[in-house]
């Protein structure tokens, strides 16, 4: 099986499939803005994630369409508001989507992809009573995910986070939807309850795989080719779990440098550095590291349960894949 | 039957009902948004005519308490984002959302009462085939909601509108959530199709009388003691029944002082009192009475259909309350 051309067959019939809730209509602006995101590409590693999960309990793959269809545009939803309340200019290297179409246009298209989320849920063919369940999953989902924002805008402002209330944070803001990808791929495919909550599990351990990561490419690269982001990161004092860790444990002298700098939107390029250097030193980056790596291993761990599959094997390569990746 | 005493018996009953959508959890600050406007008060008339649309049909109103939250819910939610759209400062004469809470937390805690909305639908206890149906008509209905304020913020760049680019907008904006106010009572209650379809045609009329008075009202009252909202609405050119009907009758001088003077944001004291007296003498104002009167006969007959009881009463002292009611 090859990660790559398996992630391609699926993510294409994917993309042919979602296009339906994506229409353009009238008012042509507001559906305009609605497919910008949607349409500018992504990875769409939880459509493939709930696809290779409802396979691994020997469902087929094409049932799982409308609520991976709702999965990825309660996705894009989200990353419309979060990228206006962030203030992000660019996203998927485009101008971010309130950038392009102002404000009030970008609000608006982000509450209609929510609304043609759970149009998506809702032609999911199956029994009532997993509708029903599948429907609850994903209030509590979304609700999870605006948790998990309004907790990351609250850590902007607090001077330190315990490593605890950050996994917290990303469990909500990152981990539900993977976790609820896999787990809807499994109750959709028809899987025992023991295969589903692996699936479950799997899925929460695959994200804050993803989460974990992308926090450890932004600080691990060399700073002079990738120097914008570990300044802005490091001037916003943005809790990143190596910051989380290095605050934790930096002392006397060390503590005053990060108290002085670490969120200190006017802080110098050397001072930056000084930074990046005791992230370094305290082992923070590597920290990231080898909690990546736990993660992946619970992943693994909780779907030694399923039966040998190719879906399977897809899981083990996928959760692999999330640390080969570059940015 | 006295209006006012049964509107407020049944709202009682609602306000205690619909708080378990709206109860405090962490992070604190979210959920205090959230529960901002929904306990600022408001008459709840979507509520209520959820629960007399129910009953006109005998059916018992409260099967109806989980779908009018919803719709409430939903209501609330549109609220708090038209706000941040609008820029508007004020909301049930507290500060808005976005003014007491910051704008990002105003985004997330609306996304959190739509996601709570579509909680509520889901706990209607009917059958299977009746909750994909109102479900279907509620996504419908907020989508709706969301053209109508695309419609509505693009009419604020356009010089004029026609009657019936205005009155679609309308329909969408306002007259959506009330229609299925009234068609989700009549279905929930049990009534057959020919009663389900008058309540729907009588919510959609109350909703566009709804609108068109509020109108009305704004434009109607001595220009000395609103004069602001009649400032405001004039400078910013608002697209409303009056301004559309004046804008398509205005000739020759009118027409330049009306291009030099609506939407005209510098516009003086006097030039703003011109335009008000013109949209009293070209007969604008009174048109928009005209056609809220219009409006209350079409939901009257389409209700006549209804078998005789209190709730069939109330519906037509409901109608006639809406252009009773002054700001």
């Amino acid at each position: 099986m090859d990660l790559q051309n398996e992630l391609i067959k699926r993510t294409t019939i994917f993309n042919t499939y979602w296009k339906r809730y994506l229409q353009l209509k009238k008012p042509t602006t507001l559906y305009e803005a609605s497919q910008y995101l949607p349409f500018a590409g992504g990875k769409r590693i939880r459509p493939f994630l709930t696809m290779i999960s409802c396979e691994s309990v020997s469902g087929d793959a094409k049932n799982v369409l409308p609520f991976a269809a709702g999965l990825e545009l309660m996705h894009n939803f989200s990353l419309v508001h979060d990228d206006i309340m962030d203030h992000s200019m660019l996203r998927r290297n485009l101008p971010a989507v309130h950038v392009k179409f102002g404000e009030p246009t970008a609000i608006l298209s982000g509450d209609l992809l929510f609304a043609k989320s759970f149009e998506a849920i809702l032609s999911t063919s199956v029994d009532f009573s997993v509708l029903k369940q599948l429907q609850q999953d994903f209030i509590d989902c979304v609700i999870a995910i605006c948790e998990g924002q309004q907790l990351d805008l609250e850590f902007e402002k607090e001077k330190t986070v315990t490593e605890q209330v950050y996994l917290d944070m990303i469990s909500k803001k990152t981990g539900a939807l993977f976790e609820l990808s896999g787990k809807g791929g499994g109750l959709i495919g028809g899987g025992n309850p023991q295969e589903v909550a692996a699936l479950k599990t799997y899925g929460m351990a695959l994200g804050l795989t993803f989460q974990i990561w992308d926090d450890y490419l932004d600080m691990s690269s060399n700073i002079t080719t990738l120097g914008k982001d570990i300044g802005n990161d490091i001037r916003n004092g943005k809790k990143t779990l190596i910051a989380v860790h290095c605050l934790a444990h930096a002392t006397g002298e060390e503590k005053i440098l990060l108290n002085n700098i670490f969120g200190n939107r006017n802080a110098s390029e050397s001072d930056v550095k000084k930074v990046y250097t005791l992230f370094q030193e305290l082992g923070s980056v590597e920290y990231a590291h080898q909690r990546a790596l736990h993660y992946i291993d619970q992943g693994k761990n909780a779907i030694s349960v399923l039966k040998s599959s190719d879906a399977k094997e897809l899981l083990y390569q996928l959760i692999d894949y999330i640390i080969q990746r570059e940015k």
